[in-house]
């Protein structure tokens, strides 16, 4: 169901309600923007990577978030769903976002309604956002209720001080609108609308009306189609005429605040809900999803750790799933639709999943990729299938004895270590005594390279730019031989760790670092493959466009 | 006419011509966001404004440009119009641009088509890349033309040392495929797909083919429908057929380029063509224009008026041509579509403007504002009518002695002093000895500093915050004794030029500074109006959304 601005208020009880009741949930969103990870490196630790993605993937959004919330009968085991696509952007409170033309483009080309988000998008707010907006709101209520207390008792004022003199040539025209208005008051119309006055003159008219007709005239500034201003004029309202009139305003705007906050009430309520959340490739997703509904990204990655277990406390990413040993040989990529594909046949059994509700259903024959409400759903689908591999017990998910070791781990691509963040606790470490950075004439070749480094048996080369690269070992034992034995004529070497000291993050600008070729079977592959190197100097960065879609 | 990536190149030729053949343009754009000038004081310098407003424009692009091209017939006066709007954005090459989430609600909720946008928006690029992209090509052109050249001649290789030795595992697949190629080469087959294999397996599979078949096998890398890559296999082209195909290659490559300068291409056409060029309050759309299409904003002021000149030698800007005293009592407001009301009427003499082509028509009764082209339009309209007042002969409009005065002027929103650009000079300099930046307690209000300069006559009052304002001497003769002789008990005060030198720009971040209220009126009166201060704080931003939009 396409939750947007024409359905939230209407449909927020049935969706809270939802996610109380479901048993797990599948989440995905679509963004503005994707993070580059092109300065991700292979050897980098999780926290390297963490911290990387941070700093690269400032002012995107998300723009559409999918949600999927599966319930397993206790007694039966019977598996249904609810699913909700939610639009939402930032409706100027947050005045900038960014957007990349490539991602844009990429979802319109995948039916993305971008009239609709425009339109009819929800919108949100983190935390600290909405306890001002919230206080402030009451401040303001308050201070009316008082004002309106007050009024009663009050006569005259003493402002003459602050009122503007009315210039000879204005005078005609007040004059004639005081006239104007003595005879409204006899008349029985309901109201009167002046018209055609410019700010001045309409400033003019309001300190008249002030100082001439404070207890029989009542006030409001008013529209017109033609979008010019107008003063609507009409009789004083009565104490309870105006109480009425504040409790319906107070309603209006309590109503507003909950529109304001959006998006985030659900986040909200999902977070509170302490439930199973499944992702697939869910870095991004979580990244994105606390920074908008929630707060600003930690800078330390404790600290995110800490964010994620408050907010988060358990989750599964059905990639790292598909890092299994035992599961990874049927499955032929660990792309969100391939792995949807792979499930779907044996040694996989796809459970009996229903949809009572046919606005909240999905079908496999949609392939609606890339729209946020059917990819949780696919996602959802894809655990189920995974699961049912390992007999899962579906009553009891979360106490399963082998997706137990891939909970709170989320999915690190393009790392070949350590490929996933613990949110629960610290990832092993790894020694990197076995990498160098190597600098050669720009004339060497593969070979040159694999040459000079003969005496250490094989090696896996990662192309910096075309005079210089990461080299590791395979076979580590040689790695404490290497800086002293080396041959050094016409290189320059030193191990990652002196490397990083000094230069990461500081080549030189222009240079783009791209890590060995990682096709998506890669990712459940733990063989080093020795891939040739891929030097992308700007000129062939066009013909390498594709590349920078999400591999999901 | 809409002119997308869909009939972009097919229009391409038809828009060239009719700008060569037009008489003048009217132009107009839309943006992702607008440039905050709420930082542009009534007491700025021309100069002042325009670093101000290119500081506060970054990453916001132009999503749609609307160009009317008029032609004057010579002998009958007749006029006739053809109308473009053209959709575009930075397709991927400029990876990130900036939205404002307003921006973006107003042009949806006004008909702006954002899936036409991202999925049919034309490319466009400035100078220096169009230029890099030329070059580079040339380069890969040359160097094909180069290689095929030399293929004839080539015997085998001597890249036996980068070549990856294949692994036991996958020797059966590599020599599965070997005997699958022979197979095809006896076959009558026009060519053969190899699927289903990783990255890795591919690379082995294209090393084997270059060993055993480099004579009688091409092959080439394909994307099959579900995204799998796949290697298409075919029988060795001859010298004729390969040339053939590089020859098609070229056209493709060089039409493509033209897709990729795509609009710039127009506006290049546009600003080589030296006529008169029309826009209503058109400082961003012609600062975005040069930024877009052209080069980077200069950030000295002398340079960004000799770019000026050297691409856009003669403009008009009808929101500063309606500052002229004669028209100005007849138009209500200066904003676009109230202007092009007040021309339909006396003392205006709309003349009969036609247009021979039904895709390039709009008509008062559309009302399809915000939309580039119509606006475009609209505005080129208004000038005929505001032309008319001073019976301009539209046959020889560029020498018109009344309008002549307005050419090159571009209008400035918010100021009080010299409230335009002057391209093609230097605008008159003004004194404001007469401005004073006070400080005082909280509790002040206006009447308190109205009080305070009871000596120096009547006082204009710009509120900063609620404890500082700039005061404005009506009577300049007083300004020198302000300084020397004003009560200085409990309050700071300095003159404009002091306070610049110190603190400009330096305001308390979350002060919002508001120059009077200017309602679209107060853009044609010179008179000084008295208003009132408003001081906005953070918590009635949100009321005033509305005043973000421009004004136009």
């Amino acid at each position: 169901m396409e939750i947007t601005t024409k359905n939230f208020i209407e449909q927020l009880p049935a969706i809270r309600q939802t996610i109380r009741e479901a048993s797990f949930f599948a989440i995905d969103t679509e963004f503005t923007g994707l993070t580059s990870d092109r300065n991700v490196m292979p050897f980098d630790t999780p926290e390297e990577v963490y911290l990387k993605t941070i700093e690269n993937s400032a002012h995107f959004v998300i723009i559409q978030f999918g949600l999927c919330a599966f319930q397993v009968h206790p007694e039966s085991g019977q598996v249904s769903y609810k699913c909700f696509n939610f639009y939402c952007y930032p409706k100027g409170r947050v005045p900038v976002f960014a957007c990349q033309g490539e991602s844009m483009r990429f979802l319109a080309d995948n039916g993305f309604d971008f009239n609709k988000l425009f339109r009819e998008g929800l919108s949100y707010c983190g935390e600290v956002d909405e306890e001002r907006l919230r206080t402030e709101l009451k401040d303001r209520q308050d201070q009316r209720a008082a004002t309106l207390e007050a009024k009663a008792e009050e006569n005259g004022n003493n402002d003459s001080l602050n009122m503007v003199p009315v210039p000879p040539e204005e005078e005609k025209l007040i004059g004639e609108i005081s006239v104007r208005i003595e005879e409204f008051l006899k008349s029985e119309d309901k109201d009167y609308t002046i018209t055609n006055c410019n700010g001045f003159q309409r400033k003019l008219i309001y300190q008249m009306i002030d100082s001439q007709f404070r207890k029989t005239i009542s006030t409001s500034s008013v529209t017109l189609e033609n979008n010019h201003k107008a003063i609507l004029v009409e009789r004083k309202r009565s104490k309870q005429e105006e109480l009425k009139l504040e409790q319906e305003r107070v309603a209006q705007e309590n109503e507003d605040l909950e529109r304001m906050v959006g998006l985030s009430l659900v986040l909200q309520e999902l977070s509170q809900a302490r439930k199973l959340i499944i992702g697939h490739n869910m870095l991004l997703d979580l990244l994105f999803i606390i920074r908008q509904f929630f707060r600003p990204l930690p800078h330390s990655y404790q600290d995110f750790k800490k964010t994620m277990r408050e907010l988060f406390p358990l989750i599964l990413d059905t990639k790292y799933l598909c890092t299994n040993g035992e599961l990874k040989v049927h499955i032929y990529s660990s792309v969100l639709a391939h792995v949807f594909e792979a499930v779907n046949k044996a040694p996989f059994i796809m459970p009996d999943v229903t949809c009572g509700f046919e606005e909240h259903k999905y079908s496999a024959d949609d392939t609606k990729h890339h729209d946020a409400g059917y990819d949780a759903y696919l996602t959802g689908m894809c655990f189920l299938g995974l699961a049912s591999f390992f007999k899962a017990d579906l009553k009891d998910i979360t106490h399963d004895p082998v997706l137990k070791a891939y909970f709170n781990r989320i999915f690190l691509l393009r790392v070949s270590e350590i490929n996933y963040i613990y949110t629960h606790g610290k990832e092993p470490s790894f020694s990197r005594e076995h990498v160098f950075f190597v600098s050669f004439p720009e004339s060497w070749r593969q070979s040159d390279i694999v040459n000079r480094f003969r005496n250490y048996g094989q090696v896996h080369v990662n192309w910096v730019n075309s005079s210089s690269a990461f080299v590791t070992l395979h076979n580590r034992d040689y790695a404490s031989h290497v800086i002293k034995t080396i041959d050094k004529a016409s290189i320059s070497i030193c191990t990652l760790t002196q490397f990083k000291a000094k230069h990461w993050l500081g080549l030189k600008e222009g240079t783009i670092v791209i890590v060995p070729i990682m096709d998506t079977t890669s990712n459940i592959s733990s063989t080093i493959i020795p891939t040739t190197p891929t030097i992308i100097t700007p000129t062939t960065k066009e013909k390498r466009k594709k590349k920078k879609n999400r591999h999901r």
